[in-house]
C-alpha cells in the first residue's frame, strides 16, 4: 500500500486542504449544500476529500439512519476452534441474505474482553447478538445481554430463558445406533467422550440416544459395553482393546466422536482385526480432516454447524421460533465404509 | 432471556418514562447536567434508563471521542478454516494488550460482501484493517483499502506494496530437511502438496528450503525423489508406495503437510514397514487434531498462526516494521517420534 497518513482524515483536514470552512465541507459531503455552494468550491472539496482518503463519519450517519445493518457475534473461541468456525460461515450467510453483516468478536473466554465486546457491539446498535460457544455446554448468559435480542448458539442458557440453537445430540445418538442395529448388530458397545456425571450435553445426549435406540430394538442395555473415554484417540484405543478382550466382545462400536473412532481403528489394527469385516464402527462429528481419510472412511454423524449458524441469525431476524428451548438441529448420518453386517450375522 | 422490546430504547423513551424532557435525559446521561438537574430528577432518569435497558448512542459518543478503540479484521474464510482461525486469537490478544477490540467480518470470499464489510469497518473508524487469508497465497488487496493502515495476513500482496505477515515456508522446509539430515539420512524424498508451477508459496518455499538444506549438506538433489502430491492423505499414500518400490528407496520422507504424512504412514503400514525404524517422516503444519495422534507422533513444523496474528496487529499499532515485505515468521520444529537414524546408517 502506498504510505499515507495512518488515520482517516477528518472533515477539518479536508476543509484546510480545500481552503474552505468545515461547514462548507459538511454541506458538500452530506450533499446538503444545494445551491449554497459554488460548483468550483464543491469540486475543490470533493478533490481534497478524495486526496486525503476522507470517509464520511459513520457516527453522524448512524445518528440519522439508526440501525446500521449489523448483527453482533460474540464467540468464546469458536472462530479458532478447528471446526465450529463453520458456525460463523452459516451465520454470516444468513445475515447476508438480508444484506446484513456479522460483526464478530472472539473473546477467548476472557470475561473483561467479553464485556467490552458486548458494549462495543451494542454501541454499533447491532440488531441483535449471537452468543456462541465452541462446544455444546450449559452456560450463563452475560447480564449485559439481558433484554436484548440474543440467541445462544451451540450452547444452552443454564437459566433456560435465552433462545438457543444446539445440535440434536439425542437423535444423533439414536441414528448412530440405529445404523448399526439395521446392519444386524446386537452386541453394540459405546465409547463415550466424557463421564455422564459431567453433564456434558454431547456425552449425555449421545449416550441416552444410544440407550433409547437399543430399547426400541428390544436389545438390553449392557453396562459392560459402555465405556467412558476422554474424546481423544488414546481413549478410543484403550477402551477398544479392553472391549475386544472381553468374554463376549461387541461386533460393533458407537464411538461418541471421530477422534475416539480413530483410536478404535488403531486398536483393531493392532489386534489384526478389520473394519468393518470384523467390527463395525460409527463415529460422531464428521471431522472433515479425519473421518473421510480413515481406511475405510468413517460412517459418522455430522454436526450441523452451518445450519445452526443460519438458524441463530434467522431467529434474530424474526424467524418463527420453535416451541422448545433450546431448539435442536438434526445431525445427519454420513455413510462411508465402516459399517457392515456382523460376521455370520443375519440382519435382524 | 425475558422477553423485552427488540430494539434498544431511545433517549425519548427514557424521557417519557421519567416524565422529563429529552434534553434533561441528555444532560443526565451525558453527565453534563451539573447543578441544573435536581437530584430527584436525575435519579428518575437513571432508573428509567436502567429499566428500559437504554444505552447511550455510540454514534453520538464516537462524534465526541473519535476513534473507538477498534481494529478491523477481514477474513476470507479464515475463521471457518480448520486451523488458521488461531490467527484471529493472536490478533485479538495483541489488540487487547492495548485495550482494543478486533471486529471481524468473514466474507467467505464474496467480493460484494467484502466491500460492504470494509465500508462498515471504516465507518466504525477502525484504527486499521487486517486483511487475512485462509491459506498462504498471493492476493490482490481491495482498492477500498488504498491509503488505509492495512496489513495482509497469511498472504502476500501480489502488487508487493502492502505490509504482509506470512509463515517462513523456505526456512521451514530447510528445518524439516535438516532434522532428517542430522539424524543421518542422505536419501531423503519430498512429497509436495502442489505443483511448483502453481506458484503456491507453501509448495514452492518448502521445496526450495528442502533443496537448499540438501545443498548445504553436500547431498545431490535427485528429481526422482521429489513428488508432487495433492495435499491429501491419498497423495501421500500413492507417492509413498511408488517411492518405496523404486530401485533404491529413500530412508526418509519430508511430507509438505501433515495430511500427506498421514497417507505416508498408511502406505508404509500397508508395506509392513515401521515409522521411524524403517522410514523417517517429517510433516508440516502441526495440525493439532492429527500430528500428535499418529502412531508414532509426527515430527513436523508448526505454522505460527498466533504469532502471525499478533504481529499483524502489532504492525497496525505502530510496531517497528521489518525491512522485508512480506515479513516472514519462523515455523518451529516440533519433535515427536517419527525421526530416527537410518537402519544401519551412521550419523554423518
Amino acid at each position: 500500500m502506498t504510505p499515507r497518513p495512518a488515520r482517516i482524515a477528518t472533515m477539518n483536514e479536508v476543509a484546510a486542504a480545500a481552503g474552505v470552512s468545515q461547514a462548507t465541507v459538511s454541506l458538500v459531503l452530506n450533499k446538503a449544500g444545494g445551491s449554497r455552494v459554488a460548483e468550483a468550491t464543491r469540486q475543490r472539496v470533493l478533490e481534497a476529500a478524495e486526496e486525503l482518503g476522507y470517509r464520511p463519519n459513520a457516527a453522524a450517519k448512524t445518528l440519522r439512519k439508526g440501525a446500521a445493518g449489523l448483527i453482533g457475534f460474540v464467540g468464546d473461541v469458536v472462530a479458532s476452534s478447528p471446526f465450529a468456525g463453520r458456525i460463523v460461515e452459516g451465520a454470516q450467510a444468513r445475515a447476508w441474505d438480508d444484506g446484513m453483516l456479522l460483526l464478530t468478536v472472539n473473546t477467548g473466554g476472557d470475561e473483561r474482553l467479553e464485556a467490552a465486546a458486548i458494549d462495543a457491539l451494542l454501541a454499533q446498535r447491532v440488531a441483535g447478538i449471537v452468543y456462541a460457544s465452541m462446544y455444546h455446554r450449559r452456560l450463563t448468559v452475560p447480564e449485559a445481554l439481558e433484554g436484548l435480542p440474543t440467541v445462544v448458539l451451540n450452547s444452552e442458557d443454564a437459566a433456560g430463558r435465552a433462545r438457543a440453537v444446539v445440535p440434536d445430540e439425542f437423535e444423533g445418538g439414536r441414528a448412530a445406533t440405529r445404523a448399526l442395529l439395521e446392519a444386524g448388530h446386537r452386541r453394540i458397545a459405546m465409547i463415550n467422550i466424557e463421564t455422564l456425571a459431567s453433564g456434558l450435553p454431547a456425552a449425555v445426549g449421545r449416550h441416552d440416544g444410544y440407550r433409547s435406540a437399543l430399547g426400541d430394538a428390544g436389545v438390553a442395555y449392557d453396562r459392560r459395553l459402555v465405556r467412558e473415554g476422554d474424546g481423544n484417540p488414546q481413549g478410543g484405543f484403550d477402551h477398544t482393546l479392553a472391549l475386544m478382550s472381553a468374554a463376549s466382545p461387541p461386533t460393533a462400536i458407537f464411538c461418541a466422536n471421530d477422534r475416539t473412532a480413530w483410536g478404535a481403528y488403531q486398536a483393531l489394527e493392532t489386534l489384526g482385526l478389520e473394519v468393518p469385516r470384523d467390527v463395525s464402527i460409527v463415529g460422531f462429528d464428521n471431522q472433515e480432516t479425519l473421518a473421510p481419510f480413515l481406511r475405510p472412511g468413517l460412517t459418522t454423524l455430522g454436526l450441523p454447524f452451518v445450519e445452526m449458524g443460519r438458524r441463530a441469525v434467522d431467529l434474530l431476524l424474526g424467524g418463527h421460533a420453535a416451541d422448545e428451548i433450546p431448539e435442536r438441529i438434526e445431525c445427519p448420518l454420513i455413510e462411508r465404509g465402516s459399517v457392515a453386517a456382523p460376521r455370520g450375522g443375519r440382519v435382524g
